[in-house]
């Protein structure tokens, strides 16, 4: 079962970030993460603008985009005139199609039910041409209704049209245990499963290998750990690529991530953001 | 099997930091960690002022220790020396007691060969009048000699007169399987296991639950995640307390710890240092 690390920090790090990036950069960072082997790259999300400015202009990134073997590129819709721009471009290889796991989250996140956002999710599935992945968010706490329930998470995996589904600890509270279960849940569905973990509490490595041993297929991280940005409050980001890859090589999983180049994309965005990054593999070195 | 936490802060946490406290503050931090609930406090280390001047007047500090129902008070020395004025202090309930897993660490950090430092251990051991901790640093790997050999620090823990042994992965660098192993060997030889581990390359929370798995009785850590002081190159703090805390709770393990009170003093020494550490836990906050 080979484990697919898709590096989500153009995506989920840089909407997370005070800075907004130049498109430009934006597909540097995207091409420099393809050519340190990531098997997976989140390069854009399809959003309005006026709301995550971070994001704007996908099109400009996938067309700058340099194709690499080995690395499919991925953007992020959360409806069908979202997909519509993704199909647009014509340069991405999956669509991430993304929901809360309760009826707040979507209200708040996306002005709709959780019934709306789950039919903008099948109709993204169906019109979709290339393989999709949908992603729940708030899987393992929700800010607004605190504890989520497990089964309810199941249910809403069953019911999406996708058969990769990534669950996501949004907010970074979910402990091992818990990821295990959920993982194993999703897998019992006959689906892949993915973990997506923050490490606002420093839980997200932890889970990561947990899902990792329950038999998840997909992990999500961030280069540099992006989207912590110590000047915002309560930031929160994503657990570095380059961190998990060390631990997982360590450990003897194959990641297909050369470290070292991966290191010198963060050393990189160190510079283009002028302040320290959350990763700390960056700054101690890889070893031995 | 009861887990004892102890907070390593106001000993390993402090002499990493660059600014030096007083004895003051150094006391009130020891007393703010027992108050909330802390199973085990290193409060001290009986080393030249000279080297580490932020150890400097640990007498101080033992004089304005209140004791605690339910809190243990260590002070870690390295020699028959350090042992003597540990003694005269009449004010710690445990001695900790620490050599290198190599040659050269122990040359380097303390003048000495191994078999001159495995001596002086043995020596404070045989006088020691209270409960014993020996602690192996670098048993994972060594800034000098790189990879340690397992069966080498197996070898040392075994000679070692102490009936607790806590293998410390002082340059972060360990893994989980490796920590599982080793805790499980030293448990073999009959001895009672700890772990002390730093989050320098961000495995130091699955290392901690890794040890806790494989039997460990006891876990180091530092309030705040002490010790990793951003100004300070390839800053090398221990896991944070709190941060810690919350996975194990969350996990079902008691510490017996008031992790809100534990929270507040991370508040404190934020203010103390006038600057933000490294637990993550404690900006996020606790949750649900």
């Amino acid at each position: 079962m080979p484990l697919t690390l898709c590096d989500v920090g153009p995506r989920d790090g840089l909407q997370n970030e005070a800075e907004t990036l130049e498109p430009s950069t934006r597909a540097e960072l995207v091409n420099r993460l393809a050519a340190a082997g990531l098997p997976r790259v989140e390069a854009v999300s399809f959003v309005r603008a006026d709301r995550v400015p971070q994001m704007a202009a996908p099109e400009e990134v996938v067309a700058a985009i340099e194709r690499r073997d080995g690395t499919e590129f991925s953007g992020l819709v959360l409806n069908a005139k979202g997909y519509e721009r993704f199909a647009a471009t014509e340069g991405l290889d999956r669509v991430n199609v993304t929901l809360g796991a309760t009826e707040s989250f979507n209200r708040r996140n996306g002005e709709m039910s959780r019934e709306e956002a789950l039919a903008q999710v099948d109709a993204v599935l169906a019109a979709a041409s290339v393989p999709a992945t949908a992603t729940i968010s708030v899987a393992f706490g929700c800010p607004f209704e605190g504890e989520v329930d497990e089964g309810e998470v199941v249910a809403l995996a069953e019911r999406l049209g996708a058969d990769e589904v990534v669950l996501a600890d949004t907010i970074g509270v979910a402990v091992p245990s818990q990821v295990r279960r959920l993982v194993e849940r999703v897998r019992g569905l006959g689906k892949r499963a993915g973990f997506h973990g923050h490490n606002t509490r420093n839980t997200g490595y932890v889970n990561a290998l947990a899902a990792l041993e329950a038999g998840a297929e997909v992990l999500d991280s961030s280069v540099g750990g992006l989207g912590g940005c110590p000047y915002a409050p309560r930031a929160s980001g994503n657990v570095a690529t380059e961190d998990l890859v060390f631990l997982l090589e360590r450990e003897g999983v194959e990641t297909g991530v050369d470290l070292d180049a991966l290191v010198a994309v963060s050393d990189w965005l160190e510079g283009v953001f002028g302040r320290q990054l959350e990763g700390q593999l960056y700054r101690a070195g890889t070893w031995p």
